[in-house]
């Protein structure tokens, strides 16, 4: 029995505020995100990526960050993380009392060049600059481990490299690694060989996934990483940052998608759907367009079936 | 390890042209149906459903059923089914020389009833009138249980119910029983709970599973009948059947999807993904709008994108 291994309990990240909007092509208000953020503090979401501390010229959409990091209502039993590139980003970070911090590199050298202009080695030696004084004023660190599972421009990438990063990560005192399928080629027998890789020598709670549903595969994937014991799981509410009618769109799995499947298979995650819903339909308000979740588009169109039907039986 | 299990080659059973073609709005003109169908039968696929022989009062879509079977060309190695709900149905199937038929009928009473106007015991008792004589002229007949994983009157539903179809099927000579999720609601720890329940009494060759991705969670799903050892699933080019961008739209889960997966894990089928996505926008262009497949618009857009970086090299 396969579903008799799967964990109880399900830890879901999110990561709509930060990893999604920044993918996002319309700026949105610096009050939309406030009150977006507070709105997931609500739902019985246990951590949320609320923005990232890169320079405003790389990514303007999240130029505001000190402004959301300070404005945000922060509820207790929630934890609330940003995105940080350097020393600079962190110490903005530290300026506004950030409890948590992520760091990011890729498993693959191209794409870690192309997006950081460094090789791996000398990112993990630049990393002691932010995670030594995070973890010395008491800041936890997390880790964003991309391409994974595949890079755009070396195509397969060896699980050997997560492992070493993990390890490598680990000893830095990062708390917990998220090994990412950047851009949506990861397969199920391909998760279950890397995690096999990896959890044979990491603690399971020190390693989330981070799936992109761009060739529908996310569930599957996460199913396969539940397989293997995996707890913790990265989702971006309403799968914020990929456009659904754009041709070749990607895009992170959405929360909700995530969570009504966990729910249904009766693992626990503490979150309500229907408040999560709500968080959807909000970020659908300001970013001008519809998200693709599935779960939202089936659960939106069963609500106006229910009000056609009241309303003629009326 | 979990994929060890899984069974080395997987038989896709493609119903768009009955299952998808059914649910379009536009009527696809009959020549377009056999050029499509003629597509479909040079991809590798082994089984394809063409057109139903139901009444054009119900199904006005297939009405041109008989001119469809009797216009395709039957390539040796395919097998081509038709739906039949009644002896005029099958007597129509019989003379354009079908060789394969599908019967149906749901495991939920209310769904049945509101379907087919008849209880579940009298539309088995009816079957005897389809199955026999079609059984006697050398047909197959497959059978559908749409509802299995949850009716939209009744929720959910017994899963022994699924079993006592199964079995009362074959002893009547059906050779394979797809079960359905026609709604869309199933989850991969039901469909385990439900094929453990069926496969302990019927031969895995005798059960196919037919999922709609509503929520997403198809893949999801065939990976957790891949693992209870199910070897043949539906599925529909393109996801047909289903429109992108009306709310709460459901729909067949999209072959390329299933096939791109499937490939990817290193489980074999026949087909060749290149000349399927072919077919899917072979079936765009007649239907008149963009298809769901997630793999095709991912495929598409890098396709563009690989276009894009040519020219501007060239």
């Amino acid at each position: 029995m396969l579903f008799d291994s799967l964990p109880r309990r399900v830890t879901v990240y999110e990561v709509g505020p930060r990893d999604g909007l920044q993918n996002e092509a319309r700026q949105v208000p610096t009050g939309d995100k406030i009150a977006f953020i507070d709105a997931l503090s609500e739902t019985g979401l246990e951590h949320i990526e609320i923005t990232s501390f890169v320079s405003p010229k790389w990514i303007p959409q999240l130029a505001d960050a000190a402004e959301v990091a300070t404005r945000v209502t922060r509820r207790p039993g929630v934890g609330y993380s940003a995105l940080v590139p350097n020393k600079r980003g962190l110490d903005r970070a530290l300026e506004v009392g950030m409890g948590e911090i992520a760091v990011f590199l890729s498993a693959s050298e191209t794409h870690n060049k192309k997006n950081v202009n460094k090789t791996i080695a000398d990112t993990l030696d630049a990393f002691t600059q932010v995670i030594e004084p995070a973890l010395a004023a008491g800041v936890k660190v997390r880790a964003y481990v991309s391409t994974v599972f595949g890079c755009p421009y070396e195509g397969e990438v060896d699980p050997a490299v997560a492992l070493h990063l993990c390890k490598t990560l680990r000893q830095m005192g990062v708390y917990q690694v998220s090994l990412g399928d950047t851009v949506g080629v990861a397969n199920p027998a391909q998760v279950e060989r890397v995690l096999d890789l990896v959890l044979a020598e990491v603690p399971i709670a020190e390693v989330a996934v981070h799936f992109h549903d761009t060739q529908g595969t996310a569930l599957a994937n996460c199913l396969a990483a539940l397989a293997c014991g995996v707890t913790t799981i990265d989702a971006a509410v309403g799968g914020l940052g990929g456009c659904p009618y754009a041709p070749g769109a990607s895009g992170n799995l959405a929360t909700e998608d995530l969570v009504a499947m966990l729910h249904s298979m009766g693992l626990e995650t503490g979150i309500d759907l229907e408040k999560l819903i709500e968080c959807s339909r909000l970020a659908e308000s300001f970013v001008g367009h519809d998200l693709p979740s599935k779960y939202l588009k089936a659960h939106l169109g069963k609500r106006a079936r229910s009000r056609r039907r009241a309303e003629k039986g009326a």
